[in-house]
Parts: C-alpha cells; structure tokens; sequence
C-alpha cells in the first residue's frame, strides 16, 4: 500500500496497480502511511475492508442503487447490469458508483476507484459493520475528511472533475417510447403536443430507426426521407434524439462492422478472435472503447447523424448487454439434448430452465471478453465498469470534433463515476410502478453526490401499464429532474401525456407548462452546481442536521432555494412533510395563479389534489419563475418573477448563459445577484447584474413571516 | 338472467347456468327484475358489466390481492396463481376473491360467484369506469345494499357462513423454513427457543420431511422414528406441521397413486387418460377435489399422520401448480430444434427463452384437465378458483371424521370466497422486501372482507434475504395476525428469531413473548368475529369516517379496541400517524413495564424505537392483556390485566372457550362483560360472569384523557 495526500483532506491509498479509469487526475504527493484510515484490512477471503459503523451512522452515496438514500441494511454490487427488473433484491443496476458518505460519530467519505466488482454490504450481514469486498488487489482508494456530509461530497466532486453541460433545450421536456417507428408516428406525436398545446423539445427515436438495428444507418422504409425530416420536425420545433447501442451488427458490408474488423477495433475473446455476442441486431462485435483508436473512430461515426442535424444522442446496452453467446447458448441446447427423452426431475427441470433465464449478460461470457488498452490486453471482467462509461467518452470526444463549442444531448444507461465528465446518465428500464416513484426520489440525491447532474428516470415507468394518476404524479416530481423525459416500453399501454382522458391532458399541459417557468431556476441552479463542485439535488439533512431531517427520504432540496414534497402514492389525497424551519408553501396547479402560505417548522399533512405541486421555499430565500413557452427555443425570459420568502434578508444569484456554447467555461455567463433586505415596513431591493444584456425586468413577489405579500418591480 | 331476493338488501342475479360453488347456501325468492342493481352489461366482446364511479368512490375488496386497501387504478385477475414474484403489476396472486364494496355517493357490495377468470377493471382502463369481465355467461352476481362499508361487508360475511376456527394453540409463534430437512435439525430449531427463552407452538415441516415428495409418506433417512420424534417435540412444547401437497406422485407402489387410479380419482386430459404435469416429485396426477368421493378419499388419507399425532396441516400447490407438463416442455423442446444451428435472431431467441420461462401453469394445461363433478365432465379452466377450495375442503372434512370434536390447524395456499368455511390462508410466497410488510398490512383487511379470518403472510419474507432490521419489523405487525408465522426459502439467510446478533434476539424475545400476552385479547376478538359475521382487521375508515381516514392505508384496527400503525420503513426512526380520535398509546417494548401516554386527535409524527411497538387504545375502549409462556398450553391466565382509556364509560366483552373443540358452536363458551363507567372522583367497574370459571381476577390500568392513571383490582 502507499499513501498520496491530495490535500489537506483527501488521502489516496494505492494497492497494487490499479488500472487508470481517469476519474482523478490529481495524483498528490507520496506520504507514509502504516494502515489505511477508519479500516481494517483482511485477505482471508476476498480482500475486504472493515468498518465499523455506530448506531447512529448514516451511510449514504452509491449513486443508482436500490433502497434508500440511506443506504444502511443492504448489500450492493457495483458491477454495471442489464437489469430491467427493478426489485428491491437486485444489488447492482446500470451503473457502478463507488463513493460513499459515513456521517456518525466519524465522519468521511470514501471512493473505492476499481473498475471490477466491488461489493458493499452495510451492515446487511451484520449491522454495524460496513464491508467492501473487491476480486484483487489492485485499486485506489481515497478517504475524504470533512465536518458534514455536504462538506465532504463537495470535496469529492472537485476531485473528479467538472459535469457534461447539455445544451439549454434539453432542459425542456422530451418525449420518447419504443418505438415512433416511422415517419408518420414521430409526425402524430409531434402534432398531438402542438394541437394539445403541450411543451416539448425532443422526441426519441429507439432501436427501430435503424435499418435492422446497426449503428449510423436509417431504416429508408421508415423514415425515407430522414435528413429533411430532421429539418420538417425541427420547423415544427422539436429536436430529434437517436439511440446509438453498443453492439455492431455482423453483416457483410456494414461499413462500421467492416472498418472495425478491419483495424482490429472490438473486443476480443480468449482465441483473439472478435467476441461475439447477440443483442438487438442479433449476432454482434463491441467496440472496444478502452481502445484510444477505436473511441476515437467509433467517436467520430456519429458525424453521420450530426452532420445531418442530430444535436443529441442516448447511448444504450452499453454495460454491455449480451442477450446471449453462442456458448452460453450452447450450454443451454446441451442441457436440452440431455435432458432429452428423459423423465425430468424437478431439479432438473428448473436447472434446464435456469440456463435459459440465466443466459443473458453471464460473467462467464463477460470473463472471455479482452480490451486492448494501450497495446496490452486487459480482460473485461476486470474492467467490466469501464465499458459504457467509455463509449460515452468516445460519442462525446467524437461530437465535440464535430459540433466544436456547441454543446449537444447525449446521455448513457451504464455508467461509473467519471462518466459524468461526458454526459448525463438515465436510471435505466424501470416500471410503471408506485414504488419506482419513490426509487426515483431516492436515487436523484445519490446520484448527485456521484458526480452525475444531468439525470433522470424514465417518468411514468418503462416497463407494464401505466394509468393516468400515476403518470400525473410522477410527471410532478420529474418535473424538477434535469433529464425530464416519459419513456415506455413496446407493449405497454402510450402514456404520452394526451394518452389518456381529457382531464389527465389538462393537469399534464399545466404541469409540463410549470416544468417550463422553472427552468430559469432549474438551469441557474444546474449551472451553479456544475460550477462550484456542489449538488442540485440534496438530501434535507445535509441542510438541515437536526434528528428527525436526518431520516427523511421522500423529500429534497432541490437547488438552494426549494424543497419538494412529491406524492408517490396512488389514490392519496395528500401526503406528510416535514418542514426543518419556516417556509413558503406554493401549491402549484396553475402556475400564473399563485398563493402562498407560510407553514411553520414541524410536521404537517398536506392536502394535495391531483393536479396539485407542492413547492416549499426556504427561509430567506428567492425563487425566480419565467414564462412558458411550447420549447426552449421560445422561451422568452427578458422579465422574470421573482418570489421571496423573507424573514431578514435574501439572497439570490442568478446564473444565465446562451445555453448553446461551452463559453461558459472562459466565464462567459451572466450573473445577477438579488438581495432582499425587510425593513420596518418594506423591503430594500438591491439587484447587481453581471454581463446580463437581456433580462430587463423583475417583478418580486415578497412574502414575510406573517404571510403578508408585496409586490414590486425592478427594471434592470 | 333470473333475480332472486336474499333478504332486503341483498339480492342475487343469476345468469345461465351457474357452477354451485358452494358459497352461498341461501337461495332467496324469485322476483321480476328487468335490469341488474347499478351495472349496464354489454356483451360485445367478453360479457362485461361497468359502473360509473363518482370522483370519491373508494373501493374495497378483493382479498389477497396487490396495491392498497383502495383498489382503485388496477386491474386485477380472479384466476389462482402460482406466483412467487409479487411485483406490483401481478394481476392474480393465490387467492381468487371476488367481493367489493363501492364506497362513495352510492355505496354497495357486488360479489361475483363465479369459479374461472373475472377480471376486475377498476378504473385503470378508464379512470372512472369499474369494469367486470367473465369469460363466459354461467355466473351469480350477488348486489348487497347498505348505509357503510363495514355494514356491507357484515351482511356479506353473514351471507358466506361461519368462519373455520383453529385451535387455540395455533395463534402460538410459529416457526417455518423450507426445510428443516431432518429430525436433529427440528431438535436444533426447538432446543434454539428453548435456549433463548423465545415461545413458540408450532415448528413447520416442508416437501422435505416427505419420501420424495410423496404425499402422506416419510422420508425414513431423516425422519426414522417419526412417530416417536412427534411425541418427543411434543413433550418439548412444540407441534409439528407438515404441508401437504396437491400433485401426487406417479409411482408403482405408492399406494396413494394406485389406489387414486384404480379408483379413477384423478382430474383426466383430453383423452380421458389421467392428467399428468411436473410438480415437486416429478410428474404426478392430480386429486379431483370437485369430485365428491375422491375429495372423501384424499380428505381421510390425512388420518395417516393425524393417527400418529399430527395436528395440523398445511395445503399447499394448489392452484393448482404446474411446473410442467408434457405438453409445454414438448413445445419447448421443439422450439429448441427449430433454432438449432440456425444464426437466431433476437426475436427468436426471446421466443425461445419465453417458451422455458412461460411453461409453468400455463392457461393451454389448464383447459386440459377435466373434473368428474357429480358425473358430468367438467373443464378446469372454468371452474379453476375451485380446486384449491376443494382441496381444503378434503382435508377439512377428512380431519374431522379423524379428530371428531377436536379442532385442527388448516391453511392453504389458494383459496376462493366460501373456503373460510374450511381453514386459513396464508398470503404466499412473498418476498424480504420492506414493501411486502406493507402489502401485507393492506391485504389483511381485504382479506378479511372476503371471509378469511385465520391468516398471517410469512413473516421475514419468503424468497431473498432478510435483514435483521425487517424480521423485527415485520415481526412486530405479525404479532397481531391469527397466523402467526416466520417462514423462508431455501437458499435464503436464516431468519429465525436467533439467527441474528443478540440484540436482535432480544428484541424478537420481548416481541414474540409480547404476542402471548395478547392472545385473550387476539382470541376474544377472532372469535367475536367469526360469531358475529365479522371482521379482526378493520380498515380506519370502517369506523371513522372523516376524509382522511378514508385515505388511510397504513394503518389498521385490530378488533374492537385497538388501532395499530406498524413502521414498514428501512432505517426510519418512526412514522407518521393519524389518530381519529383522541387516544391512548402504548408504545411497547417490555409489555410488563407499562407506560401510557394520551395522543390528541389529529397528525403527529411518533418515534418509534427498534424495539417499540405502538398501540392505539381507542377512546372509551378496553384492551386485555394475559400473560406470556413458553407456548399457549402453558398460558396461564386466571388473572388478566384490563388496560382502558376512559373518557365517559368503556364496555368489553371478553370471550373465551376450551380453545380445542367445537363447543363454541353450541354456546359452550365464557363471557365477561366488562364495564368502567367515570364517575367524578373514580370509576364505577361492573364485571358480569358468563359461563367463566377459570380467570378469577382483573387488574385495572385505567387512564382518563388527563392521563391520569388508577389501578384496581376485582376479583370474579
């Protein structure tokens, strides 16, 4: 083991060699160290660490992963998996987020930097021990000190380095299903939005655009006429956003399946032929993107479609998904043959069956698989985590070749921690279930202290049926996610937001309408979190630290100025909140129609009707609203409303930037600074712009302590 | 379609040419009726009949089923299933229940006694449309009238006939695991209680204690002496309670086999052969339990294991389960040749992978088999929510030729509305999941609308594994089930009440030792209910009818006096509550050191330690508290604790019997009425004795809304 101090509070150990997945480049400087921080070591197994936990311990972190943002009671595997069913049993989803947050007694933060398997159990098997298990000795680990839980993650994220920023027009809701699978359908869903007066900004193309599902080709049947297409819908005001897949289709003269055999740029397999595996186009190579060749020519393929006006991409099945490969298929057809004839016993029975539902994504298959990472070969399974993150990688480096400093769409089902430098992530295929609601709240903070800001759930669920209350609901609390998209599986029930009774598309349009107003906020406070290393979705306790905060997981903070409260239960008519201190209840239905009311400290139940959005703002704290609009690109905010919940004094600042361009990053933003002071019998307004040219007018809506509203307005 | 009054609020309508399910005994008095109550029927596709909900309408019913106590937003399968996977859009578990209750501007009950598939729609398809659709034309609709739901459901359950009854020892701790495969390991499990000073009555013997999984047969490497070994666990305090299985094994030999054949006793195929399909042994024949003299037959095959002193049974398989027949794994295997050699394309692959993964309990084997019902051949798919009925009937019937006026424990797993008539249910193979404490806590009420009084889920969860977290959550809401059962899987973490640390030990001691104490209240409170067509589990707004209880799904009134609000939350460190009424708390951790506090009508947030369990003594109510033991033949309860919260005047009617025969049917059972009416300074205590001649003394807790506590003691 050797020891590297980072900075004053950031420590990294070194055991063996670790492979560089590029999450930290700081590299610090060597110190000696005797044992590793807070744990102890034990080879007997598996090389595990030990900690162990108080009664009070909180352990949160792990990015996408089942149970809650308390993680305490469960076991997790950070392994990336095709995992479409999402109960509360399965360890390991799409992606692999090794970073977590002790806050007891002691408090750290640690980030086990190791792109293989590693298994967390807090206190599953016994309760207050923590235990990380790895399969080698090779990995970095870094142990973070800090006085809080934000204090620490804050720290982390400066380590890892700053998030992908989409451009501004994906913050406006998107719409997608598998699948539009033609012309037509895109047509009637695009014109379903504008005849419903419904906002949107993107409709999705999945698998079915392809011409039998190859990468960077176009079904000529479906969409004959798709560059001009492109241009109809983008006139019509919506972006069209493609799925690129994983693997490459084998087929004789397939320019990528030739190129790629032919510059030697998949994987490999144990003999050092080309791994092959089925997923959707049937038999399949990989891009081997731990390959800098091979990202960089995979990369640049996406230049097909972005020269003909593509602006965004979603990359799938890139932990990668194997549906199956000929061994495993194999196997399962030997079982057959034995089995064959024979009076089966039950065991037998369920054996045979198991093959077949244990064919897909099998670690045996995952074990044949090698990576040619800078000429020396590297088995996968090993470096299973890098995989998706890396073709993220190569789509991003590759439309940055070509799109220069405009920022484009593009976000990964797999994913570890450093992805987030490239794109957003979604959490996968989930159901149309109550409780994936709840999963999603849970999840969004996590994710955050992971690095991954442009992020959100497939709303109304992916999988099963959906009925309209749900997708309400869920609609509510997605609106507050940065990836705001309805996505749904083939064969389930539409649950496109016109999809059901007249009423449903009512409180739908309002509340896509409201989506809108807020992103103002939602982009100021994004941005703001991109830059300062912070979070944008947070966890109450890491502001508030009292005991009851401590233990809340239906609620967030969402930027530093509101809290929310979604109800994720059907048929409620409301739902319990606890309000850390005083704060501003708005009850959005219609969002021009607003009403406040103070709510004191405490618990409360809250009514909620179903077309109800409960906001909170928080104590001295400004929340700016603008207009809606049918997309982004409309979005006329050259006057804002700004309302303030006003006890002493507030504060605001309002981050704006032309939301096309990486200028940004030379500090090419606006900022507006916004102070509300009370007064005896007023309010003093002070308003400081900073490289604003556009927004002219503020119109504040002030509430104080008693509830007692003044409005005002400030040309700037 | 024919009419036909029960009484005044209840008539039936008739359609075709019903199957006697047996439910119903009453046939009422023909009347002229051009219409059905409340329905339009429309024939176009399936036979349907729909109802227009109002926006307030909740409905409730449809016993062991998913989502809340409300059903509305679902749909659901009346179609008994073999389903291990209660994810929340399972359509049919293993109950089929056709009764609902329509509470909203109209209020009514519907039951629809018909034994193949009823699909309910409840306002899914079309928010507002309740949805009834059969398969075919042959059906009982039973329409019941009255001021409330819970005045509905009594004239239902009045309707349906007395509920089974267990023996008294049967609402001891019971202690399941599939399996405890051999004697020392039962001896292991027993002498674990025993050592760890934790009650229990009854230990569980799965498939394994069976001579390869053949009915009414023992596997003599691991279980030598049975006989003696029942006697020995006996003598120790423990019961032993084998399951037995639907299929029976083809085996030469095996008597139940050639004499099931011989006889022509088993359900036949198309062919007239006898019905074969893969269960637990291998492939077996099938009992038909709605012919009258195999169900005779099979039913007095129980005296096998009663004769050596078996007391009680589990029925289990019989939805019945199929694992497969020849038939799909013909088509399976067929399928398999199609694809050989051949480069599958991914829809062929998930075809293939679909036929494995579907072949159990397929609707094609269903409308296979065929039963002798009174000499007319009847297809199965029709009559389908019979079977596992009928299958408990057999036993039923069986074990009281066997025991005569000596009660039995007897529970199956698939059931139909009119099999409480023959025992328990428990709800199935559910899962370690936080969310199936919930399900549970949500079924238990519906489930008791339906008949079903002696239920209990498997406590801890069936399949995965548990944390020891959840065994003492879910342990502390299963206390108040009759059943009351830990039991898991095969494969899956130990969860018995030592299988954890100490601490866990000692809080499951206290929780399980506490259930004891509760036994006269729990007994007293079943037992009314079955006597007054009644229900134990009680939904809050059956007796409270404001807005929010009607939206109330998390907690529950157990009898007449208490209110329970379990926490099913990981790491939470309470809940949230609504109190009705003002009432009295008991937060239990060592039931012996009592302390009350008055909660005030309304919200509150309430900490709830590990180790606490929260009881809600209803205002002017009176709850009874015996003491603990060893097991419930070791209770001695001739002195009962009488805890009240009294604000005017507080009445208990404590019920109890021998608690082994059938007397009770005779009014061969103790009554003591209990009344403290507040006096200015005191209270006026009237004890009225009926038929009791054991319990000799009552300590009175008495608190008033001030809190103020007085005790009293009265001997009888």
């Amino acid at each position: 083991m050797k020891a590297f101090v980072l900075d004053e509070n950031i420590t990294k150990y070194t055991f063996g060699k670790p492979f560089d997945t590029e999450t930290v480049f700081l590299k610090g400087t060597e110190i000696t160290r005797e044992n590793i921080e807070f744990f102890k070591i034990n080879k007997e197994e598996k090389f595990n660490l030990t900690y162990n936990m108080d009664i009070s311990q909180i352990v949160f972190g792990l990015g996408e992963n089942q149970r809650g943002i308390n993680k305490r009671g469960g076991i997790y595997e950070s392994f990336c998996k095709d995992e479409p069913n999402h109960t509360p049993n399965k360890k390991s989803l799409y992606g692999a987020h090794n970073f977590i947050v002790l806050d007891g007694n002691e408090k750290f933060g640690v980030f086990v930097d190791f792109p293989g398997k590693v298994v967390f159990d807090v206190g599953f098997s016994n309760n207050n021990e923590l235990k990380i298990s790895l399969g080698e000795e090779n990995f970095d680990i870094y142990i973070i000190n800090g006085k809080n839980a934000r204090s620490i993650v804050r720290k982390f994220l400066s380590l890892i380095g700053e998030s992908y920023v989409p451009p501004k027009w994906a913050f406006g809701y998107q719409q997608s299903r598998w699948s539009y699978k033609n012309e037509n359908t895109v047509l009637n869903i695009a014109d379903s939005f504008i005849k419903n007066d419904i906002p949107c900004d993107a409709i999705y193309l999945d698998i079915d655009y392809m011409d039998k599902f190859k990468d960077f080709t176009i079904d000529s049947d479906n969409f004959p006429y798709f560059e001009s297409f492109i241009k109809r819908m983008k006139n019509k005001g919506f972006r069209l956003v493609p799925i690129i897949d994983a693997g490459v289709k084998i087929e004789k003269g397939y320019n990528v399946y030739e190129e790629g055999v032919e510059k030697g740029y998949f994987c490999t397999d144990t003999e050092g032929k080309n791994f092959t595996a089925a997923v959707w186009p049937g038999l399949c190579h990989f891009p081997d993107f731990l390959n800098k060749e091979a990202r960089r020519w995979f990369g640049l393929k996406y230049k097909i479609l972005a020269n003909i006006g593509i602006e965004g991409f979603w990359n799938d099945m890139n932990e990668p998904a194997l549906f199956y490969t000929k061994r495993g298929l194999k196997e399962a057809l030997n079982e057959v043959k034995e089995c064959e004839g024979k009076n089966l016993d039950v065991y037998s029975f369920f054996n045979l069956r198991s093959k077949f539902s244990n064919i897909s994504s099998a670690d045996e298959d995952y074990k044949s698989i090698y990576h040619n990472v800078d000429g020396n070969k590297v088995n996968h399974y090993k470096v299973h985590n890098m995989y998706g993150y890396n073709m993220l990688k190569s789509a991003s480096e590759g439309l940055k070749e070509v799109y220069n400093n405009k920022r484009f769409l593009l976000f990964s089902r797999a994913s570890y921690i450093g992805m987030h430098k490239y794109g957003g992530i979604w959490t996968g295929d989930n159901h149309s279930w109550w409780e994936h609601i709840l999963l999603n709240i849970k999840m969004m903070a996590s994710l955050n202290m992971c690095g991954f800001l442009y992020i959100g759930a497939d709303t109304g669920g992916f999988s099963t049926d959906a009925n309209s209350q749900l997708v309400i609901r869920w609609t509510q609390f997605s609106i507050f996610t940065p990836l705001f998209r309805n996505h749904s599986s083939m064969g389930t029930r539409n649950q496109e937001p016109f999809s059901f009774d007249d009423k449903t598309t009512d409180v739908l349009r309002n509340v896509i309408k409201f989506r809108y107003a807020l992103i103002p906020y939602i982009y100021s406070e994004y941005m703001k979190a991109v830059i300062n290393n912070d979070m944008y979705f947070i966890p109450i306790c890491f502001e508030y630290d009292d005991k009851t905060s401590r233990r809340i997981e239906n609620q967030l903070l969402v930027g530093g100025s509101i809290m929310i409260a979604p109800v994720y239960e059907e048929n409620s008519a409301g739902r319990y909140v606890y309000c850390p201190e005083d704060m501003l209840l708005w009850k959005v239905s219609d969002f021009k129609n607003r009403k406040f009311n103070v709510v004191k400290k405490g618990h409360m139940y809250l009514d909620v009707e179903l077309d109800e959005i409960p906001i909170f703002i928080r104590k001295d704290n400004i929340l700016v609203i603008g207009n809606t609009a049918s997309n982004v690109d409309s979005l006329d905010n050259r006057e804002l409303n700004v309302i303030a919940f006003v006890e002493n004094k507030a504060e605001y600042i309002y981050y704006d930037d032309d939301g096309i361009s990486f200028d940004y990053k030379k500090g090419n933003y606006s900022k507006i600074t916004i102070k509300i002071e009370k007064t005896k019998n007023d309010y003093n307004i002070d308003v400081k712009n900073s490289k604003n040219s556009f927004l002219n007018k503020l119109n504040f809506e002030i509430v104080d302590q008693e509830g007692t509203l003044s409005k005002k307005t400030i040309y700037i």
